[in-house]
């Protein structure tokens, strides 16, 4: 097995491989002036297995498509099997059709890396586990949250998780209680028109707490803004947050950080600047291990 | 027959629509703040055959991916056959395997499109037509350089055509003897260590002269500059450049006017600022219509 980063692993790669016991290198890329992308892989990889790593974190379609160029590289030049690992996948929200006229993107996206020849595929924590049957190979969502929030409420001390909406409150409920540590969830309510938000069930007493806010990913943080001030108003005295995939998208960090947010925690998946980063490479390599030979 | 422009159709979509006939719409598009593109269409497509028109020219990677799930969108809203037309294809100039370990990115883009749901395919002037072989349903390339020089020639009373290099003197040679004007080429060396341009053969004396220099494609102006230079060099007194596909890479626009060049001529395969474009429609209706309906 060879683990190969495309052009944006955030070092995942080569930390997975280490626990898997299997070499790394690199893709050299470029992008021309005129925008388009370059690749080419300086290693002999006939015959072998291939773990490319691709994240999907920005230029989402760019390495999109810089996935797809490696998957050709790599059978081009006869690897045996190709199988891939995408830390952060694009698209992932669009995974039905929600309005009529409307594409499933991540089918788009998925189709497009089997068909171009991959055999496998893992991705970490997807927006949902189902979309991945769109990827007519083998598939297998990994899940990281407890290891991101057991890295933050260490580092924080938090006596509380919260959930900032029921979409999540399950999985945060089960999380809490293998920490050993309480939690509460809100429920927020989208208007359809204006797409403002607002809160349907509120926290319960939070006085003289530290909580952390956990979600699976953050966006343009609007969800965590809306809990932060909440926990606030119920009495919380330290607030920070956690999630699997930080995008923080359109000035987000500054917007979490001015709601009274301490640190935003984060998985690898991402190169998110200024956050704290918990690595997941232990905990993926051993998901991967029984998934690729199987 | 319905034409549909994807997200970056020049206005050439709707041309070719009223030549042919046929109805013409576009897709709703936006970029959320994280970067991802959203897609929907608000026409009834089911039964119908559609041509989906998508320009490459800038943003390449993210114009593909458009166009992907401009291809999902149509098969789920039931459309009988979908084709597509690619004014101006990205990535066609890396077409075969150079160097070891290099993808070949014209097929990662062409076989993603026909294993997506397109049947079809129609590409102006790609960078080689034999490489779209690498879309297994029918394809054709469309030529449109003498429509495009034909309107330059027209425009600036050339009475030469320069082909910057020896690739494409045979089709400027061609173009030429049909428009009944003079014609020359220049042999360009690149340097394969650095990459610079010098002259293997120069052109002949241009005393007084007004020139065209006619390339496929000009991507950064390297060639189009040197070639006015020699041209000028060679007593030449009014320059004008033309290309099938502005692409203006990096600068290029200022780099080729201040090389001496009055305009510069292209079709609206692209959509380049400060040029004169020359509407192609006419000549891809005509030659698309035998083509879909063969």
């Amino acid at each position: 097995m060879i683990v190969i980063g495309v052009t944006a692993d955030y070092g995942l790669g080569s930390r997975i491989a280490e626990h898997m016991g299997a070499k790394y290198c690199r893709f050299f890329s470029k992008v021309f002036p005129d925008g388009e992308s370059y690749l080419r892989l300086d290693e002999n990889v006939r015959g072998e297995d291939v773990l490319l790593v691709q994240s999907m974190a920005e230029q989402q379609d760019k390495r999109f498509t810089e996935m797809l160029m490696a998957i050709d590289a790599i059978a081009e030049a006869h690897a045996n099997n190709i199988y891939g690992l995408i830390p952060y996948m694009a698209y992932a929200r669009q995974d039905r059709r929600f309005l009529d006229g409307e594409p499933i993107s991540a089918r788009s996206v998925l189709g497009a890396l089997h068909n171009a020849g991959m055999s496998k595929l893992a991705v970490i924590e997807p927006h949902k586990e189902e979309e991945l049957s769109y990827f007519k190979g083998k598939s297998i969502a990994i899940d990281v949250m407890k290891k991101v929030v057991r890295g933050a409420v260490e580092k924080t001390g938090a006596e509380t998780l919260v959930a900032p909406d029921s979409g999540v409150s399950g999985r945060v409920k089960g999380v809490a209680e293998e920490l050993g540590v309480g939690w509460d969830y809100l429920e927020k309510k989208r208007d359809r028109n204006n797409g403002s938000l607002s809160i349907g069930k509120g926290l319960g007493d939070l006085s003289g707490k530290k909580i952390l806010v956990v979600d699976d990913m953050i966006s343009t943080g609007g969800t965590i803004v809306q809990a932060s001030g909440e926990a606030l108003s119920k009495g919380a005295v330290g607030i920070n947050a956690a999630a699997v995939h930080l995008i923080l998208a359109d000035g987000a960090y500054g917007r979490i950080k001015n709601a009274g947010v301490g640190n935003i925690f984060g998985s690898n998946s991402t190169g998110s600047k200024g956050c704290e980063m918990i690595d997941v490479s232990e905990d993926v390599a051993a998901a991967l291990s029984p998934f690729l030979v199987d």
